[in-house]
């Protein structure tokens, strides 16, 4: 898989690619990760990307004509399978939608700043339009960061341990069961006995079981 | 306000606090932010911070001891008004949630990683669980950073023009209204004539009414 994140300040997310799961993935070269700063795409001497609004306001929106630029160069290089917009009135990203794009080839990220891109780029470029969550954040840098460790981590041979995915909360409706480890006593609190008793279908059955209490507790509207 | 945030690979959302509004945030003394490497709180030599899970399983779980260690240096020496596990099970984020908490004093920030912390911790430490979203991440780095960005944008003096943040998606229970920068024409797409119109009684209307007729297209959950 290759990823192209488009933004007016890539040196935002350079860290979480370049350590953990995501540096061994792009080591492993399971996957290419491609920063592209707006400003080089720029058409004029002072690399402005950005620009006030029409009919006034404050915040100032990014401009169409470099974000064209870079998207055309890239799309005729090759195929994308969406140009994503992250953008909080996107649709929200779960679990299904980081697994379906996981399979994909080629993928375009394009990160809002300040008030956003301006509307004819996602009238006329944008395939996918994705929110991370109901909040709103500085631009699109950090929630392109979110969106590729969701889906990078499911690409086969990422994780060390391929089941390790598969038990994470989301992937079957149910919430995770708690989890300990050593030392098994810790100002007096124990770990629960049944998870020492070396019964490994009892132990099964209180995973489940746990898993499911607490989703019913805490999220019933994931539970079916 | 301060910020602490535990983790066992900090280095890796480094980035995002070096750049832009967190940066500058930073540098006018509005904000103060520290990470604390859990591995130079492991009591071992080796500094060992996690280990495999009680009652078997893929995924190593983060120690109770070196996270108690920790946040019990921190608060012995400052109040803390919440102690934050990023977990996806947690309560769900949201903008009255960073409105909340950006008018907090002192935070801790837990980061999970790999199968996330013991149980213990959770139990005994924790006073909220926030999740960014219903997707599974590599840890708690990520949305640490997110729910940081969310709650410092927030914070008087943090952004240059004050009314930029009250005017952002979900303050009003609305998305935000498109918007256009400069050229008025590209590639034969113009920008809305209402807004070069220089009526802003009429622009102002024409905003609402496209905020309130993206979200009932789009979120019609949050309208009301």
């Amino acid at each position: 898989m290759r990823i192209d994140i488009i933004s007016v300040l890539p040196e935002l997310i350079e860290s979480p690619f370049n350590a953990s799961i995501l540096r061994r993935a792009i080591e492993k070269k399971l996957i290419e990760v491609f920063f592209h700063d707006l400003k080089d795409y720029s058409s004029n001497k002072r690399k402005q990307v950005d620009d006030y609004q029409f009919g006034g306001g404050s915040g100032m929106v990014l401009m169409i004509e470099p974000i064209t630029k870079c998207i055309n160069i890239l799309k005729s290089q090759r195929a994308y399978d969406e140009v994503i917009y992250m953008s909080p009135d996107g649709k929200m990203l779960n679990q299904k939608t980081s697994n379906k794009l996981s399979l994909k080839k080629n993928l375009i990220i394009l990160c809002g700043h300040y008030k956003g891109v301006d509307q004819r780029v996602r009238d006329s470029l944008i395939t996918m339009e994705i929110s991370i969550g109901d909040y709103v954040l500085s631009g699109g840098e950090l929630p392109a960061a979110v969106l590729c460790d969701s889906i990078i981590r499911l690409i086969p041979g990422v994780l060390g341990n391929e089941t390790s995915a598969l038990t994470d909360s989301f992937q079957d409706n149910l919430l995770a069961p708690p989890v300990y480890t050593r030392p098994y006593s810790f100002n007096d609190k124990n770990v629960p006995e049944i998870l020492i008793s070396g019964n490994q279908k009892k132990i099964e059955e209180w995973r489940e079981n746990k898993a499911i209490e607490r989703t019913k507790k805490l999220r019933p509207d994931i539970f079916d």
